[in-house]
């Protein structure tokens, strides 16, 4: 189903390039846009390709390279961005039609500067579930972004038009934002690698909001290299050594999290487990409580966000995120309160695992990518909706606000992923496992066809 | 209407009496005993006296005394504590009949417990509003506290107990909660000193709870040396040295807290600013909403905390509380949220002001406390419920958790009082400027009748 992804398809391994003279960014990029124009026909991840932009800063990363001076470490590297990131001179739409109308954002996202600065040239928004409410990129306006694994599956979401442009080669990495699940769930269903930091760390500066109280944006890239390296610069301090990994004490998370999950990526997840030398299980209490209270916290925060608009221009919304935008804004507050107490119990709660082993590992979804024709998971022998399920091993810890890397398992057939979860700023331990499980090759992203690399434009 | 305050009403000047060896412990403590059982029927400040454990501690400190133990900065004097306060075998009923029937107290709150190591003796639980939700001291269960510089007039609430018992000098000092202005209002009305700390600051463990995001607890006393001595003690961490007044920027603030006050107010007010040496006015935006902002938390939290409860009990609730929790507990959370969200915006503002002054003067209330059958108070030209509004000018303060020392004016009749407002931890300022008002006769505190510290017992 796919082709062993080529030694050019890195970040990095392009910006060599391109810093050695070997190619020239203008070309990257004409090539980058010329690929997704033919092949994003398939997968409808892209929303807007920035070519007039993205080609006069490449034109000045090769000015730079002519006369000297150092262009960064991602000089001429594309990379797109989920369309609620600022950039420059573009209307950041989160996916909607409300927001269509607004002036184009007058500067960069934060980290959107930070990755510009460092060479990277910003050439797309992509697709995503409106306003980041959902976990399909099922969406009303753009329509459905497709998994490059097969087109006829979801890709996930709501980040899904990253995930999906990064496993179809069309782009070597993209950010996304992750309040529930929504960079770990379609990194997982479309086999990409995936950072969800530290809740807190990243700036949000530039980035449409969602759930104050959960909210966290993070890069999605074909290697763990790239996506280190992506994630230093974004922020703005890299990761200069990671632990050796055997220091590294890994566990395995059992119950809520051993359930509704395939066969196959049981056997996955023991692999892993084996290789990394740990038998540790642990169970968290009280995880469906957690889910829940991370359910109303963004029903509650996301419904205070959207409620002024929602009073005027509600017809325009999604059909799948306006009704929970208005019951979120009316749960009672009571409600809303209890779910904020659950949320410092359930934290001590993790806390305490995490005094036990440094890394925990989960499945990130309970199988492949569902069919688009049938948006559906199975949980507990019930069907219920994957736009709203597909969470519920992300949602549990996104309420903790833990750094958790998505990581893709080198399986047959369509992409599984598992979740590195680590205490706070423990970061570089996530992305030492994460090397292990690469270079052991349990762990691998297999881009279709890295079009951005390709010395021929395929048009 | 008030005489002179005898010179041995302060805690300290008793605890010294004792520690010299010139008054028993135990004299002290039944005196006041004996006092309280004469007098607090004027005043309904008082639900329970705590006399045999006083006693039994009294006796303890006296024989620490004559071993030649050290027996506490504080030995032998007693206090009160409103009855949300844990004291070690006795039922915390926060003023309610809901909880009359719980267990009592394993061990004292830790405020208690250090103030009981330091030699004091708690002897009294105080009247408040049922569970601190008002501003009145109408507590349908135990009965209204009286005003003691007029028992036909409000003493102020929800500490009213704790205001009035050192008001009428029937303790020496006492503990008091601040919610709202809960210590701040009825030490205005009652004219005597009160400190509420920095939010944060004070250990809440063994308090009955509120609203946890505004919630404090602090002392009031009829001096500010013993003010100052008491609040060390609470925090366990003693103020040794006070800036020089001199060195301190006092601004009045005007707008909101300039509006609705008497002319006698208004007058104090520029005695004070005078006195300091100060002419600058800073304006405060968006009070009303600040307020609102409190309003709406108070009910929210308060809400979720009685739910469960109102659930199954709810005629059990004082009817003054009652609506008002179950109305906050089905709050939209949209509210909610948007209410924390401003206070956000509100606390930069205000530190915005403290960036131009360090102690901000503002009045506790509007005028002198409103008669008893006649429980109102006029806000521009509507007369409204005393026990909802008694705190327009202390909750804009709460929102922000800024430390506030209520400050008693040495005004003819019925007491006024003034705020002195710092930035968080800023306590030593505040108590900088309440000495110079104090010795300066701007401010005093002038209680009924020392009688805990009467020779003769009274009775």
């Amino acid at each position: 189903m796919t082709e062993p992804r080529s030694p050019l398809a890195g970040a990095l391994a392009l910006a060599a390039e391109i810093r050695a003279g070997r190619r020239s960014a203008v070309s990257v990029v004409t090539g980058a846009i010329a690929d997704i124009e033919v092949r994003d026909t398939r997968f409808n991840s892209v929303t807007r390709i920035l070519g007039a932009a993205a080609v006069a800063q490449a034109e000045e990363v090769d000015r730079a390279i002519a006369a000297g001076r150092d262009p960064g470490p991602l000089a001429g590297v594309p990379f797109g961005v989920k369309d609620l990131f600022d950039v420059q001179g573009e209307v950041t739409t989160a996916g909607s039609l409300v927001l269509r109308d607004n002036p184009p954002a007058a500067r960069d996202a934060t980290v959107v500067a930070r990755l510009r600065a460092a060479g990277a040239v910003p050439l797309a928004t992509l697709n995503m579930d409106e306003f980041a409410y959902g976990f399909s990129t099922e969406n009303t306006h753009n329509g459905t972004t497709r998994n490059p694994h097969d087109p006829e599956r979801l890709a996930g979401g709501s980040s899904g038009g990253s995930a999906a442009s990064v496993a179809a080669g069309m782009l070597p990495f993209t950010l996304g934002s992750d309040t529930n699940g929504s960079i770990r769930v379609p990194s997982s269903l479309c086999g990409v690698w995936g950072l969800k930091p530290t809740y807190g760390q990243m700036p949000l500066q530039g980035v449409y909001p969602f759930v104050a109280s959960l909210d966290v944006v993070g890069p999605m890239a074909s290697t763990v290299e790239d996506l280190q390296a992506v994630y230093g610069i974004m922020a703005d301090a890299p990761l200069v050594s990671l632990p050796v990994v055997e220091d590294v004490r890994v566990a395995r998370l059992g119950g809520w999290f051993a359930s509704n999950i395939s066969t196959e990526l049981t056997a996955a997840l023991d692999a892993v487990m084996t290789h990394l030398g740990h038998d540790r299980v642990i169970e968290l209490p009280e995880v469906a409580r957690a889910r829940a209270s991370a359910f109303l916290i963004s029903a509650a925060e996301g419904g205070n966000l959207h409620l002024p608009r929602l009073r005027r221009r509600a017809m325009q919304y999604d059909p799948a995120t306006r009704g929970r935008l208005m019951a979120g804004a009316m749960l009672p507050a009571a409600t809303f309160v209890q779910a904020h107490r659950f949320r410092r119990w359930f934290r001590a709660q993790v806390h305490a695992a995490l005094a036990q082993a440094d890394v925990l590992v989960a499945p990130t979804t309970v199988g492949i990518a569902p069919r688009i024709d049938q948006p559906s998971i199975i949980v507990d022998g019930k069907t219920v909706s994957a736009r709203a399920n597909l969470g519920i091993f992300t949602q549990p810890i996104s309420l903790t606000g833990l750094p958790v890397l998505a990581a893709p398992l080198a399986v047959e057939g369509m992409p599984l992923g598992i979740q590195l979860i680590g205490a706070p700023g423990s970061e570089a331990r996530l992305f030492a496992v994460a090397r292990e499980l690469e270079s052991a090759g349990l762990a691998r992203c297999t881009p279709l066809a890295a079009g951005f690399a390709a010395k021929d434009s395929p048009c």
